[in-house]
C-alpha cells in the first residue's frame, strides 16, 4: 500500500489536475520553517524511506476499489507512478531553517500525491536525529545505546529512533529489529524482573555472567550499592547499569567499589529519563559514567515534539510560486544552498544559479525518472554513509552553535537572485510570470 | 517479523530462563504509573494490535540466523511461539493511573519476550487516545477530524492516530489508508497550492467546486474575507477553511457573509495547531465553527507526549513479586479492576477475589492458550466496537474528572487483599511465598 499513504484532499487535488490536463512539472519543496526554541541545527534523516517510497509508489487494484467506492474517480490514477527528480540533502548532513532538505520536481497530480509520505517520513527522522546529535555533544565521547522502542509511536517509530539516532552519533540501540535491519550494534542490559524471578540479586547475576559475559547488571532493584556489591561477589560482571536515585553520586560510589576489587574494566552504565541535559549534567559533574541509555525522552523529542515542517508548492510550469507568507519566511522556486564556513553562513540561493568557489551545493540528485540515482547501498550501508556525513558536518558546527541551550544557528542569507524573486512573487501576490 | 521487535535484553533474558527451565508461568501486567498534570483519565487503545502480534509472534529463519551471528543461542527459540492468555481493559474504555490496561500470563520465557512490543503499541495509542477523548470534550459536539499524518511519527504512528482518535469521537480522519483500513469516514480540504497551482483563488475554487461538490476551500491563501467572497462566487460551496488569522473572529465575519448570500449549509472549517485547549476556546467564545481539524499537536501528544507506563512482572510460578518502589505505586500479583459509580471510584483487587455485587470487572479475557477469543471481527468493526464503549464510558464520567485543566481523576483504592498482598511482599523485599 503506498498511493493511499496520503491525505483525501491530495488525491482530490490530483484528479482534478489530472481531469484538467494540469500535468506540467512541479516542484514541491520540504523545509523547517523555524527551529525549536534554543536549538542551533537540525541533522537531515528519513530520506532512505522516502526514496523507498517513491519508488514503490502506486495504487494497488484494492486500493483503486476503494477510491471508486468513496466516489472519488480513480480511473486516471490506475497507471501512476512517481517518474519525477528528487535533489536532497544527504542524511547526516547539517541544515538549518528555511533550507529544503528535499525537493520533488514532477508532474504536478504526482508531486501533490506523495506531500504527506515525504513530511512523515522526514519530520520525524529529522527532529530524532538532531535531538540524537545534542546527545552526542553533551556524552562527550561516552558511549550512548539508544532504548527508546518501548515508547516509540509504534513499530514504525521504533525502527526510524534507532536508525536516526545511530546517524547522529548513538553507537548501540536495544532493538533488535533496528539492529538488525540497518547494521548496528545490538547492546542491553537486564531488567529488574529477573531478580524477581530468580528471587535473588545473586542468583540473578551469577546465571546472566555465564550466559552472556558481556551481560550489563541491574544493580538497583533494592538498594543500589548493596547491589553492586553482589555483582562483585557474582564473578566478573562486564557491567553495571544504574537507572535510580543519584546517578552522579552512585556512579562515584561504584566506580570505587568495582576499582576496589579490581573489576577496572567493569563498565558502568546509566539510564532512566535522561536526554541531553541529564547528560550533560553527569558529565559536568565528572561521574565515571562509560555509557548513557537514552530511551523516551530522545524517541519521543519530548522537549521538542513538534517540528514546524512544510512540504511547499514552489514551481509549477516553470513559474516560480510562494504561498501566503504570513510573516512566515517563504520563498518561491527550486533552490539549492551554498554553504561555506560555518563563519560565512550558508546562502540560499535559486537552483540554477552558480556556486560560488569555496561553497558546496547542499542538495544533491538523488532520484531521476523515478529511480533512485548513484550506487546501490544496502540499509546498513546507507547508514554509515549518513553517519560519516554527520561525522563530518558535527565539525564543522561551531561551539554556539552545538550548545544546548540559547544554540546560535549558522546564519542564512538568500542570495540576491533568490531575494529579488522573492520581492517579485510576493509583489505579484504569490506568482510570477518568469 | 516479530520476534525482533523485542530488546536484546529480552531475548537474552528468554534464553537465560529457557536453558534454565525456568519456565513456568508468569504474569505481567501493562499499566501506566501517573497521568499527565492535570489529566483526569485515560482511554484504552492498542489491544488488537497487541493480540494480532501475539499471534504472529515468532522468529523467522532470517531473524534466528542473525541471532546465532551475534552470539546469542537461538536453538530454544526456534520453536518458540505465544501460547499464553491475555485479560485486558477492552479500547475505547477509560481508566485511570495504577490500573491494568492487560495483563499476560505464559510461560516465563514468552512472557519476557513480548514486552517490549506491547508497551510500544499501548503506550503511544492510549496517549493518542486520551487526547482525542479530551479534543471531543472540549468540541462539545461540533465535528472533529483528524489531520495529523504529516507529522505523525512515521507510517505506522499515522494509521494508529487515526484509528485511537476515532474511538475516542473523531468523526473522521484525513488519512485514506487509516479510513480504508478501519473503515473510517475520510475528510479532507484542499491546500493552498491548489490555488497556487490555478493561479487564482477563482479558477481554483470553481473546479474544485465542479469535480467534488462536497469540496472545501482554502480561503486564507491571500486575505481571508476576500477569499470567502471568492468562494461565494464560484458557486455553492459545501464548506471553507480557515487555518490562520483569529479564528473566532474570523468564524464570526465569515458565517455573517456566508449567511448574506444565503448559502446557510456551507460550513465552516477551522484547522491549523489546534488542541482540545484551542477548541475549547473558540467553544467558549461562541466562534460559529462546523468543523474542528485537528493535525499535529494530537498525533505528537504535544503537550504531553511522555506516558509513563511499564509493563512488569507481578507474578512468577505462583509467586506474586513486586518491583522496586522507590515510592511509585507498584503491587504484586495478577489483578482485576472492580468498576463501580464514580463516586464510588474504582477498586484494584486481586485477579482472583469475588466481584462484589454491583460492581463490573474492568480487565476481560481476549486471549488463550495463543488465540484470540470470542468473536472474530474486522478491523473496522473492533473500532465501532471501541467506540460503543468509549461513548458509554465517556458518560460515565463526572465533569470535574472530563475539565481540561486541573481534573481529577476517578479514585482507585486498593482491595483489603491486594493492600495486605502488597504490604506483604514488600515486607518480604519484593517477594512472597504464597
Amino acid at each position: 500500500m503506498t498511493g493511499l499513504r496520503s491525505d483525501l484532499h491530495e488525491v482530490r487535488m490530483a484528479a482534478s489536475y489530472l481531469r484538467r490536463g494540469m500535468t506540467g512539472d512541479a516542484t514541491v519543496s520540504l523545509f523547517v520553517r523555524t527551529l525549536p526554541v534554543g536549538r542551533g541545527f537540525l541533522v537531515a534523516a528519513g530520506l532512505a524511506d522516502c526514496l523507498a517510497f517513491l519508488e514503490a509508489f502506486r495504487f494497488t487494484g484494492d486500493e483503486l476499489d476503494y477510491l471508486d467506492s468513496s466516489g472519488i474517480d480513480a480511473v486516471d490514477l490506475e497507471d501512476l507512478r512517481f517518474t519525477g527528480g528528487v535533489r536532497a540533502v544527504p542524511e547526516g548532513r547539517v541544515v538549518f531553517a528555511g533550507e529544503p532538505l528535499l525537493e520533488v520536481t514532477a508532474p504536478l497530480p504526482q508531486a501533490q500525491l506523495v506531500g504527506t509520505a515525504l513530511l512523515n517520513l522526514v519530520t520525524f527522522q529529522t527532529a530524532v536525529a538532531s535531538k540524537a546529535a545534542r546527545c552526542a555533544f553533551a556524552a562527550d565521547g561516552a558511549e550512548l545505546v539508544e532504548f527508546a522502542a518501548r515508547r516509540a509511536h509504534g513499530p514504525s517509530a521504533a525502527m526510524a529512533v534507532a536508525r536516526a539516532s545511530a546517524i547522529a552519533g548513538f553507537d548501540a540501540t536495544g532493538h533488535l529489529a533496528a539492529a538488525h535491519r540497518y547494521g548496528l550494534r545490538a547492546a542491553g542490559t537486564v531488567d529488574h524482573s529477573a531478580v524477581l524471578a530468580f528471587g535473588d540479586e545473586r542468583a540473578a547475576f551469577r546465571a546472566f555472567i555465564e550466559d552472556h559475559p558481556d551481560a550489563v547488571l541491574p544493580v538497583d532493584t533494592y538498594d543500589t550499592l548493596a547491589g553492586v556489591r553482589a555483582a562483585i561477589e557474582s564473578g566478573r560482571p562486564a557491567g553495571v547499569r544504574l537507572g535510580s536515585g543519584d546517578l552522579g553520586e552512585l556512579s562515584v560510589r561504584t566506580r570505587e567499589l568495582l576499582d576496589a576489587a579490581g573489576l577496572h574494566d567493569t563498565r558502568i552504565v546509566v539510564g532512566g529519563g535522561l536526554d541531553e541535559h541529564g547528560i550533560a549534567a553527569l558529565v559536568a559533574a565528572g561521574a565515571p559514567i562509560d555509557v548513557f541509555g537514552v530511551g523516551t525522552r530522545l524517541g519521543v523529542c519530548a522537549d521538542a515534539p513538534l517540528l514546524d515542517s512544510a512540504c511547499e508548492l514552489v514551481d509549477y510550469d516553470g513559474r516560480p510560486v510562494a504561498g501566503p507568507s504570513r510573516g512566515r519566511t517563504t520563498t518561491p522556486g527550486a533552490k539549492q544552498v551554498h554553504r561555506g564556513t560555518a563563519a560565512e553562513g550558508d546562502v540560499l540561493a535559486t537552483r540554477d544559479e552558480p556556486v560560488p568557489a569555496g561553497r558546496e551545493p547542499l542538495l544533491v540528485p538523488v532520484m531521476t525518472a523515478g529511480r533512485r540515482t548513484g550506487p546501490v547501498r544496502t540499509a546498513a550501508e546507507a547508514v554509515a554513509d549518513a553517519c560519516e556525513c554527520f561525522r563530518v558536518d558535527a565539525l564543522w558546527l561551531p561551539p554556539e552553535t552545538r550548545q544546548l541551550r540559547g544554540a546560535r544557528p549558522v546564519p542564512v542569507r538568500l542570495s540576491h537572485r533568490l531575494a529579488a524573486l522573492t520581492t517579485r512573487v510576493r509583489e505579484n501576490g504569490g506568482r510570477t510570470t518568469e
